[in-house]
């Protein structure tokens, strides 16, 4: 077995099999392409995903993108701390969870993201509070049913908590710019207005090998 | 074991789940609502998915909805006639077809579908000639599996073309109607255009329960 993951520092998609692979323990060759050098659209990587986009998982011979389904083929292939859950009843709702999240919370997310990196003006002031209004309704969901659990799906860290956690921290990234104030006061602090979100974040990062998965270039530079 | 499947004649969504129950051959108890008596938005319905979307699925007390979810429920479930693949490699590609029909294809289809149905102004012709660009190019990807197997991933029926077949079926159906002639005659006929797409209908059309699938409405009213 030589698994080894092509990924992007900051893609909150690559980010989601970074936490999965850490989380089975399985060993993997760590290959961060820089998206500002255009890595990700080299020969090599069309030829595996012709839509150049990461992350890219290659074990031996076989090629599997898309984030999803390269955790659902982690699951599968390595069935280990199952991340999928272990009934049918708990597969249908993180599942259903992760649609939900993706169908819902996702394009707000986006669009609010990518705005402020960004600085586009493609989006007016007012879309970008309906997104807002949008990802507040997504994360109060989010919020009740972690102050019910310690996990977003019941009593074990799941795909949902994978596919949802890189989303979370490049918005409180997002929010915590300068330009972003006014948007950021309806969502930070998140430990008085989201505590128990807060709470798993901080779960999550106190996870081993969580380090590892952190976007290199979110580290300050060094003075 | 008594499972009831609330759905919506047309949504392309609940015509994902018709088809996996009928495949796997197991006896549901079919609940049509009408969206247009909001049937679906009933305090029973919002109950269960308070967001108001089909299809929902019950299974005994267990509830469960998005589709994609609902079909990984039924076959983690009910795991005879596998649909999400007989091992990883295979799983991985069915979730990777599937992610990316939904990532890339499905906001174009809504966008024609949408905009020929409720005769909408909201989009202008240049965004319907650039999503239906977006369509043909990923119906020419799905033309290209096709025309080297029987189904959209190998050689066994599975959850991507369970996913993707009702959104060619009502594309097809918005494409013939007569405003949307010009929109049309890029991809249709289909026999054309797209001939191991229009020969794969014909399998899936084949398929016994077929039948039992077929949004009531689209059949034509008795004379």
């Amino acid at each position: 077995m030589a698994l080894t993951l092509y990924w992007g520092s900051g893609s909150p998609f690559s980010w989601r099999v970074l936490l999965a692979l850490e989380h089975k323990g399985l060993p993997y060759d760590s290959q961060v392409l820089h998206f500002d050098k255009q890595e990700h659209q080299s020969p090599q990587m069309l030829k595996m995903n012709p839509r150049g986009r990461l992350p890219i998982l290659k074990d031996d011979d076989y090629v599997v993108f898309e984030s999803v389904a390269v955790l659902y083929y982690l699951d599968v292939k390595f069935p280990e701390l199952p991340i999928f859950g272990a009934s049918p009843e708990e597969a249908g709702v993180i599942m259903r969870v992760i649609c939900e999240f993706q169908n819902y919370a996702e394009p707000s997310l986006q669009k609010i993201v990518y705005a402020i990196f960004s600085q586009d003006t493609e989006h007016s002031l007012e879309e970008l509070n309906d997104a807002m209004h949008v990802v507040g309704r997504e994360a109060r969901t989010i919020e009740g049913r972690l102050s019910k659990e310690l996990w977003i799906v019941g009593s074990n860290y799941s795909a949902a908590d994978m596919v949802i956690f890189p989303w979370i921290q490049l918005l409180r990234r997002a929010l915590g710019k300068s330009a972003a104030a006014e948007l950021g006061a309806r969502f930070l602090p998140m430990e008085r207005n989201y505590p128990a979100l807060a709470r798993w974040i901080g779960r999550i990062e106190a996870l081993p090998g969580y380090g590892r998965t952190y976007p290199p270039h979110w580290h300050p530079e060094p003075v």
